[in-house]
């Protein structure tokens, strides 16, 4: 990001924007095309799935097991659409047969759901979703913030239509960019549905500015923030470089270690191991302790971040991350003793 | 911006965070309180003023003499307002009686103008359009993408009740924020209007986060950007440094200079000289001139950025910006033998 800025329609720079396109698509594990990164924080990335997705009387299905659930719902109010959603209590995870109940009962256009749930530390299993969702012809949605580049993730093998996420959580770019990727099927609804409020985050622009067709004139639509391009670029960089398996594997092992050595020193667990995910873990605070006192002292005395729970689950945990380089052995280590 | 990341909910971020605020009131001049930085872009400010000032039905008066006219334009069409235009060629600008007369005749709810054009270098002088707009009540809106620390800009001696600009032009700072701000009039309105469907932009919970009020508790909304915020500190900073008058009569002087040495060489300006910006200077190209490959020429042999005419301008004229730290006759000198 300190690299000397250039012009944003550069051809120098529109190099890079393809490099990043291509980058994403690997550690997305997707051949879309359309797969870019919005010129916001993951939170526009996510408005814009539904701005360019949703309209008025469509149905749309939410799997609220979280924080995030809920965003997506207060957005696709925002835009009229026919909602059902299924819940789950904080920090648990669906079965398939009691979305596929759902799916089948509602009837829906659009599924939503989140892989990695940044509030509880829940990781969704998603490729039988995505079965069903393709089987029924609806437009599969998921939430990837805190899987993509930490997480085993694999959009096209798992039916995913539509993808957002953050560049600041495993893959350790700071925040900024909201990587999206959509596939033909969501295209083509993109194509259909009507011109909706949203002129900055409205994908058919931002499709002539960085995806033409070729042979076409890229058509200036905004300026794109370059220097965060540019970290964005390095930050896919060193994901192919590590081998992104070899990154998942990497992330759970140290997961594993962490919640190893968690059980040692008596802290619990929100989530149930099975549904854990890798790169966010909730740890209950035990009874009778101040848990943001202990969040502020870490920092305070050691310069390390704990999260307190958001939502519901304020006061109830503390989350920690353990994402891209600070997903190691040592970093646990240097932890452990401060708890 | 290469400054070590820090939470974007930490104390210490939150610190600089109010930095920025109150150097951007004086850099605006302005003693809003509501004074931002937007997570996005400079258009995704302009969607925020339209997104959170504009519902259904509300009568807007937009002064069109180049391409962000029609922008606004576009967007307030989105939000379903009773719009109409005052049109002047591009280059021009508008005089206080015809837009008097347009004030009188539509009696709008809201104004709009660009300051600064950066699609043609004209400076709309709108101090007497923002005290006609006050005494009639009318919210006054205004476009300083190219004015922003480098032309004479005073928002609350002028009477602009909404604000909005980018960063990457004579602040020199990387583009990815999309500075704003709204007077009391703006923010009473703001919390007046139903909710629409932009949930990114959506200024009442940017509140929340930015502003919480003496006291109160932030609450999260998305994650703002962290490395950007810190660059913008710094752009700032940088002005404050140098003191904003005498930075507006530096842009003076410097593009005094250029106009004098372009007649020199007998390249004509499109925009009249009593209106021209000192931040943009268009250059009308000669006849059997080829732009385009002049702007290729100059980038690849000496790596200076000219930029070709936007809009209906495209072939006419070249785009010459003499911003921030590049405002100087030492550039104008490296510039005009190479002309």
């Amino acid at each position: 990001m300190a690299t000397p800025l250039m012009g944003h329609m550069d051809s120098q720079f529109m190099e890079i924007a393809e490099e990043v396109k291509a980058l994403l698509r690997y550690v997305w594990q997707t051949e879309n095309e359309f797969t870019i990164p919005v010129s916001g924080t993951g939170s526009a990335s996510m408005e814009a799935v539904v701005a360019n997705l949703v309209q008025p009387g469509d149905k749309v299905l939410i799997l609220i097991n979280g924080y995030f659930g809920n965003r997506f719902k207060d957005m696709c109010e925002r835009h009229k659409a026919e909602i059902r959603c299924l819940n789950r209590p904080w920090g648990e995870v669906f079965n398939d047969d009691e979305v596929e109940k759902a799916i089948l009962d509602f009837k829906p256009a659009l599924l939503f759901c989140v892989h990695a749930e940044t509030s509880t530390g829940a990781c969704q299993p998603v490729a039988k979703i995505g079965r069903m969702c393709r089987d029924n012809n609806i437009l599969f949605c998921l939430d990837t913030v805190t899987s993509i580049g930490g997480v085993e993730l694999r959009l096209d093998e798992w039916c995913v239509d539509a993808c957002y996420a953050g560049t600041q959580k495993c893959l350790n770019v700071p925040p900024g960019l909201g990587p999206l990727s959509f596939s033909q099927r969501a295209r083509d609804k993109m194509n259909e549905v009507e011109k909706s409020q949203a002129w900055y985050l409205d994908l058919r622009m931002i499709e002539k500015y960085l995806l033409p067709g070729t042979g076409k004139k890229r058509s200036y639509h905004h300026t794109a923030p370059v220097s965060n391009v540019l970290g964005f670029h390095e930050g896919l960089r060193l994901v192919q470089d590590e081998g992104l398996e070899n990154r998942w594997a990497r992330h759970r092992e140290t997961a594993e270690y962490f919640w190893a050595e968690l059980e040692k020193i008596g802290l619990k667990c929100l989530v149930a191991k099975e549904n854990r995910l890798p790169s966010l873990t909730t740890v209950c605070i035990p009874p009778g302790c101040d848990g943001g006192a202990v969040c502020k002292y870490m920092m305070q005395n050691y310069n390390i971040e704990i999260a307190g729970g958001l939502g519901e689950l304020g006061g109830k945990c503390w989350r920690i991350g353990l994402m891209g380089m600070n997903s190691t052995k040592k970093v646990v280590d240097t932890l452990i003793p401060k708890l």
